[in-house]
């Protein structure tokens, strides 16, 4: 890599680096609380269609590589992420606040994700071919030779989290998932960190310039709220993905649902991931002190990070037992030792005080504790709190089942089955629902907990934490709304690649003009649904 | 059966049958262009409200049967139909205006529909089954056991088509796809063919009772605007499937938009489904009179059915040649020998002459040939038309690329490929696109027809007739808005029980809680991906 320090600021209209002609910008650093000196420009909406215009040539020389090819690309994006080394890890701690140790453990889950879909591409059965051969001598009538699969939407507007400054963002999981479905990407990435943004925008730039992608296959935009809709709203875009508040992905949502063309918006916006715990959950088994540890561990998982994660458990429906006391007591301990830490940005912060605050002046909602140090940053940095209520006062206020996003959590403590089944009832949709139990005790329970949680949340965790989202095949990192936009879909592993894609079915074409993956002798050597069988063979 | 004819014009709110506390209305046979005797009955809000409470009921219940259970509903559903006998096609024909044999056809092809998707839930493997197990040891730290699947969505309602009375009505492709992918569902009868509706709805309810399916998960009812839109707005309605006009899909498409919970609805609502024809399409070949074969074809498919496909070829986009005028000629011939025939009911016949009659109107808009025999009863019959204009006039005048329902098509001949590729790329989404032409053409030509058909259509035929939608794996029966309101997904085949699910993960779950398909041991013999590798093995 060169000249990176030159480029920091830079937007990216395809392979062009450029300074935008709107509004400049300073980042913020959160841990000092003070403006850094790099100005970044905002793009004009003007800027923002020569992008658009550059993925529309682009996505169709695009479609036309070797998947080979857009996995070699996908690989080098992460040779390129790599060799900008210690710069691109110290600009997104000086920009997010959070320490090197996540940052780091961050580029590493970026990376793995590009490689994913870098494998995911050469193995190549994703397409979910499916291929009904001709039989022309059906009675009554003969059957046309019919092959299908899926085909890249075309391009893809992205926008980066505040919370995951590279593995939600510029090079995250939603580019990387696009550009290996077939879809050029355009990023307009969180202000919130604009020069890590620009440096893994640089990255890819970089690398598609190494693997011959062509110009416009992804940009980098740094832009306002008006310019944002406009690319939500240009009718060359054909869909979205995003990571963010509900607020601003519903109001991107209007916008797609508003054109002319509707466009699909995967929107990942907003959940308090309940945890549910029955009395067996936490009972001590073989001399092993169960309710200690899951105590311990909540605390922990509420913790994490400041609490800024999506899957940060923000309600824990506590169904009352002789081991309420033992366990809100561990939870309290692990609270009060906890440290106060830097927050994402000032926004998030205040906005997480003053969701603590609206909650713990409710009649009927108890502080079970609060980290005891003081912030040494009142202005920047987050304090812990646990809150307890009942049943009948959860579920005669909204609010309480509202996210605040940050270390805090609300224990809902539930005296019958009943009641926490009406709780739970009345939740909207989560990205994930937890449950401690015994098998036991779910067999002799009139609830069907597992249903009722899986009807809620696109992941169901039996014991455990959400927090922690693994990159595979297996995870869904959706569910139902308002946690996305879209419950039929997941914005981490191997299946959101599935996001940016439509079936099309050629009629009987010659073999040489269909896609290799369609071609009679299966020249990529992928499994084929032939006629309701899957096979590698050819046919 | 039993006490058909005393259930004819009945509403099933679950297995109940019921009159409608709503208006009352009469059943219209459109070839005798008269009004039935029975008397049918609309549901009110409150009854659909009831529909929806037992669905909801059915809903956990269905969701805990064996997928064989929910095969062998879907296999007697198909034997009840084939039960009614000559009842259900006479009664049809009656409604619809559509020919004994046609009707009988599309019997086969409902029947079909079902028993595809019971041996699809038999095999098993539909519901992409994702299993990465547990790495405890892994460095730095262990992975969770992680399993996914694809769950129903919940309640679906589905609305009529009235051009297929059978095959996308009361228990057509959106109905057997729901209930093949664990989904109640919700019929809200077409007002073209109640007592085909009442019906086929009888012989849901008969298969639901005798294969011991849960009260709710099926129901019919009559119903007006008012209470469609209601059923739409339900938040216990987790899906919607139409097929019918773009004004009805867009309507229902706002409603589900605007719901607190915004929910996918699958409209299949217009296409014109163009044609292009270059030279060597038609070209003579080794003695074949090619051009005059796809004349004829083209010329039958306008007019099968009256026209009143969704797939109907209504632009035909002609690269002009010395071939031109002969191949004009040979579809005016079979235009003007075409018999007028009786339409579906009076609002798609006057929709039909007024559209025709306001293309034809046009300065540079010609008649190339109308069928010669007046129709017997101008009410009701429908007379095929083609129409020529010119690459320059289309480009100017969007009406001309609108969708006429019915046996009409309108030829633009074009001077060059770049007027051509002009033409092609200012259409809208469509459901299918077909290519004439020869591999050598499409080699030579500075134009790639192929990717650009296939950025505008679902289907994409290299030479053949796009009426006739075969029900099988490889089938997209969808297409770019507006042709359907999701571009991701197929109404008929296979992959059209995609539409109706989502998918869950379940973390570190104990083998015995897991759903069937994703337990250790494979009980369900299905396909299932592990770490990456499709097996059959357990694991």
């Amino acid at each position: 890599m060169q000249a990176t320090q030159a480029q920091l600021n830079m937007n990216f209209i395809g392979h062009e680096a450029v300074l935008g002609e709107g509004d400049s910008f300073q980042a913020f650093a959160p841990a000092s609380h003070a403006y850094l000196s790099d100005e970044f420009t905002n793009v004009t909406v003007e800027q923002a269609d020569q992008a658009v215009g550059k993925a529309v040539a682009a996505f169709a020389a695009y479609g036309k590589l070797h998947p080979g090819q857009r996995a070699d690309f996908l690989d080098a994006i992460a040779a390129e992420i790599e060799a900008l080394g210690d710069e691109l890890i110290e600009r997104a701690v000086l920009e997010s606040g959070l320490p090197t140790g996540r940052i780091t453990g961050e580029r590493g889950r970026t990376t793995g994700q590009l490689r994913m879909f870098a494998s995911l591409l050469r193995e190549g059965s994703w397409v979910d071919a499916r291929i009904n051969p001709a039989l022309p001598d059906r009675q009554p009538l003969p059957r046309p030779d019919l092959r299908r699969m899926l085909v890249p939407l075309g391009p893809v507007v992205v926008f980066g989290a505040s919370n995951f400054p590279l593995a939600f963002s510029v090079a995250g999981g939603d580019t990387a998932s696009a550009l290996a479905a077939g879809c050029p990407v355009i990023v307009k990435a969180h202000p919130s960190h604009p020069g890590t943004s620009s440096l893994a925008g640089q990255a890819i730039i970089e690398a598609a310039r190494k693997t011959g992608m062509p110009d416009g296959i992804f940009s980098l935009l740094h832009a306002d709220n008006e310019v944002a809709q406009a690319l939500v709203a240009h009718p060359d875009v054909k869909a979205v993905g995003f990571t963010g508040s509900r607020r601003g992905g519903l109001a991107l949502l209007k916008v797609a649902q508003e054109r002319p063309e509707p466009i699909p918006v995967y929107a990942e916006m907003s959940a308090v991931n309940p945890v549910v715990i029955l009395p067996g959950g936490i009972s001590d088994q073989a001399g092993t002190s169960v309710c200690e540890k899951v105590a311990a561990g909540l605390a922990a998982s509420v913790t994490l990070g400041v609490g800024q994660f999506c899957t940060n458990p923000g309600l824990v429906f506590l169904l009352d037992s002789p081991l309420t006391e033992s366990f809100l007591e561990t939870v309290a301990e692990k609270i009060r030792a906890s440290a106060p830490a830097t927050m994402l940005n000032a926004g998030i912060h205040s906005a997480y005080k003053k969701g603590v605050q609206q909650i713990r002046v409710l009649p009927g909602v108890h502080v079970l504790a609060e980290a005891e140090t003081e912030a040494d940053d009142e202005r920047t940095e987050g304090r812990s709190a646990v809150l307890t209520t009942t049943a009948p006062l959860f579920l005669s206020n909204t609010d309480l089942s509202q996210e605040i996003f940050g270390p805090s959590s609300l224990v809902v403590i539930c005296q019958t089955e009943a009641e926490l089944a009406d709780c739970l009832q009345s939740l909207e949709g989560q990205l994930t629902a937890t449950l401690f139990a015994t098998p036991d005790e779910l067999r002799q329970s009139s609830v069907d907990w597992v249903t009722l949680l899986q009807t809620k949340a696109g992941r169901v965790l039996f014991g455990g934490y959400p927090t922690g989202v693994e990159v595979c095949e297996a995870m869904t990192h959706g569910g139902p709304f308002p946690a996305t936009s879209d419950s039929r879909t997941t914005s981490v592993g191997s299946g959101a690649i599935l996001r940016f894609v439509r079936p099309v079915t050629y009629q009987s074409f010659p073999d040489a003009l269909l896609p290799l993956a369609l071609q009679n002798a299966n020249p990529l050597g992928i499994w084929r649904n032939v006629d309701g069988n899957l096979t590698k063979e050819s046919c």
